[in-house]
């Protein structure tokens, strides 16, 4: 500052934008307006995003290589007492990770040449920078977690093929399938997340530097080589929309939501399985716990915590879409509240993800009660079906097995005890040549995405194939073309 | 543990329900379950919830004198150290508040000692009272300064009621009104969300202590003589519903979602009426900041955050209605779900209150821009009024009034440069007595509710009377009855 | 339209704004501004408020008395077209129910006195008069409904309150409690939810009639006589947040989303207590479905239709507080928006009110099999209680019942098969006293809200007592003032 | 149904599931179960999918040829009836659209060939069959209207290019920018809305049909053979998976929210810069309406309800979420409150897109009031630069073009009336050879994304190339690769 100009205060010493302020700052919304307990955490990404700013500088004359490397080699130094913990946040300058690194890089350098680094720079370029290139490394985590999730389920619908179980709609009875099935089904729905997954990466993984505060960079930066640098794979194309979109953010939420979801159903029917009722299968102790009260309880607390996480990545993602519904173009610190949302969202989902694939590779399944819980009425449409091959209509053959079903539950007997004359009582086609078998049941259903051994096979086969996928878009089954 | 059943080991040594369990813990799912490092926000009501207990049980005889003396003295050295920040968190052993604090107590007083205080009592139900403890402690500052708020608003439309400004509908220009007119609208919105708070305020403020883990008590402890020493106004009726709800959280984050929509709006007409462009007023330095890289730059930061702020709250309360959706009664660990949302949420709304209240007691007017923005065809509903008052049905003074107006903007000038005329080329009844005066316009609606001087005066009176009101459900409003 | 100005012509004739414009509409844009298909579902109410609307400017003078008469009558008269479904909507004309009630009143009375039906009042007031009106009538039906199936479940838990059943956490068997305790459960959530409708219809319940567009009445109309006249109780003090305040959609929504959480809830326990693996209830053929395919399905489709449907809801109420969020004051058109969201989420929670009591009312519960899931190991509480009345410390007591527990397990039998040796094995002070009984269980927890006959019997009371305050805002259980 | 059981009586005539039901049902319930009065809007969709079932049962042999025709025929004499407006549905039966279309074939068929349409198919399978032939259609349409949409963009970006505007971070006046990089930057946000649209069609696009009730087709169904019968390019794969997942329709439910919120955010830009104190364009009387009351005011209506739209549509897509959160596996009823918010949904997204075409196209900008809002102290950050290129610091020149504000403020003049003296005064290095030139500061930022000529020009180039990508999955911005 020059010293000119005694009569012009400054209130707010080392803000970056101190300059024309007058009067001091509510303690209140000091806090309020500070981010930097929570985006401390983008402190890699945003210094290499410095240093990729000062080397392009360097590279348009803006700073010479001297500076360039003091700049270079003092944030390294910053980098390092992060990691070591030894970096001191100054409460009532560093706001944000940007003021901090900037400020403490200029104790280390001087300001003379610190005070160079933000030139035709805005920190709305440079948030969005360190967000995306903070989310994409996350992201790949996830992706990779994801992959040996499904590969888990994989394995065991390979192991436990032999396994049948009852299948359910409408939490009914319906009919007998593998449990090798099940396993799939939830496979594929992971699977579809991983495909959006890669898609979603691919926009996330834009670089929005030399974008400037909202018009653009007057240096003549060359953003494409600051991208490269930064493992960037595309550019933010116009400057309005660069510093003022949050779709990143909001389409990692949207995907996670999903993600979440398909966690919530697939918790539920674990939970339900395992209830003293169903008695299907019992968690791991490793994901089990018991009650302070209770002595004999053994409750599936990670599956409750994974159900229930549902909501809050659900909320997140809602939240964001409300704080930047109606919004003018461009920056506004509105934007500021997608940060935290996101970091947790982010955690919360690479967690869960663990957590299931723990809770899902140390379960034990018991077949005997799944055996037991298979009842001849769940072969009902087989019994229609066994008419239809006789020729009669469908139509008409669900309403002849419905009442052999109602028969069954007049007497109060299973349906396969009752006598081939109850059979004929009701449909005289009704032959002696129908067998109650639940494994043959289950191979009937050869169709493709059915419940046979071969058509499971094909399942976990293709299964494989979409984890090998590698281009985004990659249709997640198999295409006609 | 008795020692003659070495055979049988335990594998979570120190868990408040280690007895039966064989194997270890995935360490994620350690951290995952574990909710301490939130939930320690509410120690103090975790150990007043458990001196209420102690002592209750010590009425039934299921502690003596002694023993309940000790537990006292010794919850209250555990408090202590929560205040000094001299407590240990035993990361592996304290998953949650009530084990901490049970843990520790068991150190000062022994384990036989120790481990009789929970004789009879479930965290289930200890999770819900320590909630609603602190909920309603926390609502009651918010009560307070909402009440401050409103009264900021109150005074400052009486001290600003001759200015006057354009009211808009649809951001368009529409009639004018007075500032404190504008300014009591919100004062009324916050007031009606100050009646709401009261009565969520008593439907929080009921006791879960003694449920139970979902069945009841069985050793006939005294629920009301407990609730009362704890300040609780009432008993939930009934042990499953009682540890199963988490209605108080909801109902509260629904509240909040309501306020900071109101909050968003106010927002967004301050923001808009510090534009450069409307020019109405400018926020103090203490809630405005500057841009780190366009020296010229004050943003209305405050006001973006409050109005951003909504997406978050709005967020946590969907998302804790997704988490109970569909949910079992009793409790689930879903329910852990709720503490996390509901304490960023109160903070948050605590917050945004009392910065709101900041700008708008710091910020100042600019009474002659606002003047300056009153424009002659916003008086063309008075325009038409003066015809009604000719006997001219309205439907037709509408449409003469807004030929006025179109031959105004075919002739480019103000509506009040038009000649009489052009006036009487409109319509002959046009005479030219009728005189473009917006003081005059605003003082016309006299009706209650409207602009005039004593209507507004009277809102005020009506504002003041509310906050007096101590009972909750009292109407907001003068009701007839 | 005065003659004289033949070269400003208007491209909208009939609208009621139609004055200044002088380009036609996208026919598209036509569509999807129109309300009128949907708000003429208020077309009572909007006459009701025409009627007190005319009689009140009669008494202002502003018509004469035939004026008044005659539009009383033609009002009168365009309601019994819409009650015979002969009113003729005017698809380029009537865009809503306003103006297709004055169109046509105009018609039936002439242009010369129609014309004057509108004189100071703005379609903004009219919108927020009408939803209010209906919402408020609506409100008191669902009042009605909520009040029976409260009555309905009470009665239920009177009658058969001998009945014990499995009492889950986590869904895990917990302990025994009184199927009329579950029952109880959920009537004390309901119970709640109407103490909160009668807070939320007060206010609701207040007039914005005579607010203007937005700055108030200029013609002294008497608003107090008006909103008495509709039914009102009380006022609705200023224009601008009159007009342009949303609050009464938002808060019934956020009741209704309230509600139907609690209804997803109690939906999800009868959907699992309804499978074959418990058994404990039938849900009534009247509520029930079958399959197209499965001929033995018999489906709780009511059931999964009101669980289902509690998401319809809260998005509704969701997308009403996004609409809303972040608007500048009084009305934009972003309102119209609240009208077809709060018509659908009325009638859904209405129906949905209805569906459930009657599925509660007709079904069918299995005691036997309720009675044959209670397993010993759920006395487990029980046994650690005998002890403790020993002397024991619980924490103790916890584990030794823990080991009890697991060497049950390990034996495989049930608890209560354990000998008299095998449980001095554990502990020597288990004596041969403690008896496996769960009726002594049940009766054992006397304490207020538990699950002891007498409990459940004062729970029942207190349930009934609810119904019959009438104040809003009074407890819903027993307070101590 | 066979005429030896007289006993067993169905109380469900006609119904597809009536075999085994003894009871009448509640009408109310009928009502909130039935759905034909919504999904008769997938009516076409539904005879297809029989039709090419039909046709794949005749390959396998369960129907013979002339069966295969008659149903064929059949099936096409109902959709004629649909079109004419002559299907009569019958409310008891009808159910939904599978029942009645399946009804109506048997009425013109009989029974004894009608009643084999259904063989080995369930509903389950049916609807989401019809659902997802339904959305890819509707989806296409939309991608051409989006399409259009950014065409319409950039062409006006093209012709426009000349005119500069203030650009706005937080709605304060910042940098100079051109108009067409504001068009731009909303069109690069629809662009990326096409790029995801590509991928939800890929993935809507894959054929449930053959999957069976749950456990797939036991009949050895050719699926491929029925898919591309039906346009569909992909299957999906598992059985259990592809009737109980809904996410094809929550997809598209959230990228619909994420464009609602694009849209939402151009109309508050447009609603702003269309006040009369922005000025800077008006809206063509297409797309605005007036008031009742108030005969000057011409509102923008049309964006309005598009800002107010996105509430709704966001609000439908939580919906959803909430509705399969933690629902268990295959098919439940709570899937069926997924049909009528997708029609909403895609009815909504499509008339606003179009909608929002017709505003963008036909309005009016004001050249002379966007550059009267251009102040000198915009170029604040240009002064900075100025220095910058001298060689000061940025942080230093940062603050000395501050304390050049603060000076001009103090003065009351704009910053360009300083003179060389004051400019002194604030720091020697301030020469007299900087100008204040907004179209200079504008041509400046000619790095990629800036709002220079040939930047936005490039921005258009990519825009175009956007429109022609045909894969989805291909990069929206130029990618290194």
């Amino acid at each position: 500052m020059s010293s000119q100009q005694p009569q012009i205060t400054t209130s707010a010493p080392g803000k970056l934008w101190g300059g024309r302020f007058t009067e001091g700052i509510d303690p209140l919304m000091q806090k309020y307006n500070a981010s930097i307990h929570y985006d401390r955490a983008l402190y890699k990404q945003d210094l290499a995003g410095s240093i990729a700013w000062a080397r392009a500088n360097k590279n348009r004359g803006i700073l010479n290589a001297e500076e360039f490397s003091k700049i270079e080699k003092g944030l390294k130094e910053v980098g390092m007492e992060w990691e070591n913990g030894t970096f001191k946040i100054v409460e009532e300058i560093d706001e944000d990770i940007h003021t901090a690194n900037e400020r403490r890089l200029s104790e280390i350098v001087g300001k003379e040449i610190g005070g160079k680094l933000h030139t035709g720079r805005s920190r709305n370029e440079q948030i969005a920078t360190d967000m995306r290139l903070w989310l994409v490394q996350e992201l790949l985590k996830i992706h990779e977690f994801l992959e040996n999730k499904i590969k888990a389920m994989a394995m065991r619908a390979e192991i436990e093929i032999e396994i049948c179980m009852p299948g359910y709609t409408h939490l009914q009875r319906a009919q007998p399938i593998r449990w090798s099935h099940w396993l799939c089904s939830y496979a594929f729905a992971f699977a579809s997340d991983l495909e959006r997954l890669r898609e979603v990466i691919k926009r996330v993984n834009r670089s929005p530097l030399g974008l400037g505060a909202l018009a653009g960079n007057p240096f003549g930066v060359d953003r494409d080589t600051m991208a490269k640098e930064l493992g960037f794979e595309g550019l933010m194309m116009n400057s309005l929309n660069g510093v003022g979109d949050r779709d990143f953010a909001t389409e990692t939420m949207q995907w996670a939501a999903m993600l979440m979801g398909h966690i919530s159903r697939i918790s539920e029917d674990l939970i339900i399985y395992s209830t003293a009722e169903f008695g299907f299968l019992k968690l791991s102790d490793a994901y089990s716990t018991g009650s302070s009260l209770m002595p004999q309880k053994k409750n599936s607390d990670s599956l409750e915590l994974l159900r229930g996480k549902s909501g809050r990545v659900m909320g997140q993602m809602m939240g964001l879409l409300v704080t930047t519904k109606g919004l003018p173009s461009t920056y506004n610190k509105d934007l500021q509240e997608s940060v935290e949302p996101l970091l947790d969202c982010v955690k919360t989902t690479s967690d869960s993800i663990q957590i299931l694939t723990g809770v899902i590779s140390t379960l034990t399944i018991n077949p005997g009660k799944m055996l037991a819980a298979l009842t001849p009425d769940m072969l009902a449409t087989d019994l229609a079906d066994y008419l239809v091959r006789k020729g009669v209509p469908f139509r008409e053959t669900h309403h002849i097995s419905g009442q052999v079903v109602a028969l069954a539950e007049q007497k109060n007997v299973p349906m396969d005890s009752l006598s081939h004359a109850d059979m004929q009582s009701v449909d005289k086609r009704l032959g002696s040549d129908f067998i109650f078998d639940y494994e043959k049941s289950v191979e009937m259903r050869t169709a493709k995405g059915g419940t046979s051994k071969s058509s499971v096979q094909e399942q976990i086969a293709v299964l494989k194939r979409m984890l090998t996928g590698q281009s985004p878009g990659q249709s997640s089954v198999e295409s006609f073309s």
